[in-house]
């Protein structure tokens, strides 16, 4: 049978009418800034760009899509890194959330807030603070990627230690279905144990089984004490031996451990010219500690008699005098992340290994890797509380696109060999999307992968939501 | 069509020699242990009991039910308050986890540890203990409740405030499902964003999708100092003002913040002569605050700083000079709680609401039951930093069982109208179970009965595992 494939046009057309004016952009020049991601790395030309600017039209919407097969990808702030919001080119209808994006409501009492998906996480985050409270989701792209969006890939970020997950901070959500219909899950009671906790089917499925409208968080009292150390260190291993001591002497205060090698700091050196090396000299192995709270809890005496124990581990070290210094501290790290590719691609790894493995596991890991690529060039940090690192690989200058790719390919079989031996996971906060689905589907179980799998077609049977994201993509429409 | 009703032998023929020697009882002796619950009210005769001493002889048996359309009901400790573990009367196979019961792993670096499912909690905390570590989940019951339980039915308890429920401390779990299969996600990854995260379904949902063998449980640091301290008050007002001050005043160090009104001290009091009045005189309202931590933190002065702050609030109170004192406090709640029915019957709810809103929940409540119920005496008590009450009700000395039922019958029914208008959970920590699903399918929303269905279909397409827990039953054999 020879089916004639539609064009874009007749592919979108049961759309019209269905959003007011404005609700539907189809015009070349308003899709391309929903066509790129963060990174740089992902594009896909949607068909059209869907902006509902409440739960109604978003129902309706959807209701549409269902009844047409069309398929959909619901958008944030573009900022993750694998793929998952970026359109299959001319073949998917981005919805973006955008519009949604109100503060509902926030209580200091009940430590809550309810925002809806389009919300920029730092308008959620100041909305706390301007009620005293903190919203712990805490990470580089904070400026630009959006509730909905740390919602549905469980973002992580540097307070994951403290405070958990995004996962961890949802008291509820809503949610429009595949169908269009409205599942009101939002609430902001802290214990709830009403049968099936339906919202841990939504968090972290990547757009794949429902579009989040808007959800309830935990806050926390906002700190009003941080104290901040740049630790000089010999080893991972001695960086590790001192988490396990902060860990018990900080108690529950610990908010943040990050791991930052050598070549780490180097990166920032090199980018900003005014940046003096942070300690009297060069070091191995760096961590950055922050520890906070409010209240009544005498911080800086709590981090000063941990560092003073801890002389048999700490090489050199400064603590902020100043939350400007403090931030100042961060800062090496937050330019190092911005320039490790040097303006360029490079590999994106976010691997996570039991915290008692990872200084074994990254000393294998870079062996492997300097044996098997000389030519790459590793950079190393990441949250290591949680035993989560972020071993990215860098390319050599010059290296053809090609290369680059093979290099690519090489180095993060080679990674995730070692993570596999490891027992860890190849993907610790990113999420699967497109980008580590190959991977992810060669070592998924069978049975957990039937059990995803019937999830999927009792909450999307039509395969119309973000179809191909963490699993395999489904032919659903004949002529596809 | 005449169908002629097997008989118990028949039904569970099909088991026979599918377990080893001693795996399978069905002497009517053996099943009187597995037949009542802990709390008494629930009774219910298997047809048989099968007690699997490893993962391969509960995959087996499970292969043989789904094959055979044999209703099972997994059972632990017995100690869940809903009826979800206790067999339909002489209509299925209770599944007993008593003999998987080993700790199998335990490492105080990765604060994990790895338990299996019929484990008493009890055994799990000791061990955690052994090694530096604690364990969080604490509830009267932990001396008979097990850790399959714990993770089915997500319980709660007294230090959710700080450490979460028994959902926020599992890493990974082993499911055997329906059709006998197993799903291996056990691991002690502290961050694991690869797709669907599959353990949350089995989390809470009592049996119904799965039967957990093992859990990877978080642990936290033992803390090293407990500061305990019983206070009196004015009002439940007064006590939530407190628990905002003592949030942000303790920081994350806050460990239980319990409210008593007084007739649950006078329950203690009547019940253990040897116990006196805990305070100079009798107050309306007690809370029971606890702050704990490891290393460097100095609790006892944050606690007297928190206190000597609150002297508009605080009428009196005690602060325990020793860790049996701090032992002897909880007592006055434990014994409450142990001897608030009298030896016989009474009802309980366990409820949640916005913590906002908890004090005049209480009232509204309290008045509600007055008038409605006069002759019935409540019992308040709960987690309130939390949002959960307990407002048990306590029939009159003398009323005979028919008056009871109806007495139970029309307090919960005011109680949850109340809870309904004030947007909260009829079911705080306990689960739905029998007991309480004709209430929750009352108020469940239609899409999210529709979404859970689907769950269940999913999951359990035969319906043989829990079978009219949570969802309403399914008649799913014919002759039934």
């Amino acid at each position: 049978m020879n089916v004639v494939p539609p064009t874009s046009a007749s592919l979108i057309a049961p759309l019209a009418g269905v959003l007011p004016s404005g609700g539907l952009l189809t015009a070349e020049e308003d899709l391309a800034r929903y066509s790129r991601d963060w990174s740089g790395d992902h594009f896909g030309r949607p068909l059209a760009v869907a902006r509902p600017a409440s739960v109604e039209e978003m129902s309706a919407l959807m209701r549409r899509c269902h009844e047409e097969h069309i398929p959909v990808v619901p958008q944030g702030g573009l900022t993750g890194l694998v793929g998952a919001a970026v359109a299959a080119d001319n073949g998917e209808v981005v919805i973006s959330l955008e519009r949604l994006n109100k503060v509902r409501s926030i209580n200091p009492i009940d430590f809550a807030i309810v925002v809806e998906a389009g919300c920029i996480l730092e308008d959620a985050k100041r909305a706390a603070e301007d009620n005293d409270c903190l919203l712990p989701i805490t990470f580089g792209a904070q400026g630009s990627c959006r509730i909905g969006g740390n919602v549905a890939t469980n973002a992580g970020g540097f307070n994951v230690l403290r405070y958990g997950m995004t996962r961890d901070l949802v008291l509820g959500l809503e949610v429009v279905l595949a169908d269009g219909r409205v599942w009101n899950g939002l609430k902001v009671l802290r214990k709830d144990n009403r049968g099936y906790d339906l919202k841990q089917v939504f968090i972290g499925s990547e757009g794949t089984l429902g579009i989040v409208t808007a959800a309830a968080l935990k806050l926390y009292p906002r700190p009003t004490h941080i104290e901040t150390a740049l630790i000089g260190l010999r080893s991972v291993e001695d960086a590790m031996t001192l988490y396990a001591r902060a860990r018990r002497d900080c108690s529950d205060l610990l908010s943040a451990f990050e791991l930052i090698l050598r070549r780490g700091i180097e990166i920032t050196l090199q980018a900003r010219p005014d940046f003096a090396d942070p300690l009297s000299r060069a070091y191995p192995v760096y961590v950055l500690v922050e520890v906070s709270a409010g209240g009544l809890v005498d911080l800086s005496a709590m981090l000063g008699d941990f560092l003073a124990g801890a002389t048999d581990l700490v090489e050199d070290g400064v603590i902020a005098s100043s939350r400007a210094q403090g931030e100042r501290l961060w800062l090496y790290r937050e330019i190092m992340v911005e320039r490790q590719g040097r303006g360029g691609r490079y590999l994106r790894t976010d691997v996570s290994v039991p915290i008692s493995k990872l200084a074994h596991f990254v000393a294998d890991t870079l062996a492997v890797l300097e044996e098997a690529r000389p030519d790459a060039l590793a950079v190393t940090y990441g949250h290591v509380g949680d035993g989560n690192i972020h071993l990215n690989v860098v390319p050599p200058l010059g290296m053809g696109p090609e290369a680059v790719e093979q290099l690519f390919e090489d180095a993060e079989a080679h990674i995730f060999a070692v993570v596999d031996r490891y027992g860890g996971s190849i993907s610790a906060e990113h999420g699967i999307g497109r980008v580590k689905q190959k991977a992810f589907l060669e070592r998924i179980d069978p049975v957990a992968l039937d059990l995803a799998a019937g999830i999927k077609e009792a909450f999307d049977p039509r395969h119309i939501l973000s179809n191909g994201r963490i699993l395999a993509p489904k032919s659903v429409i004949d002529y596809r």
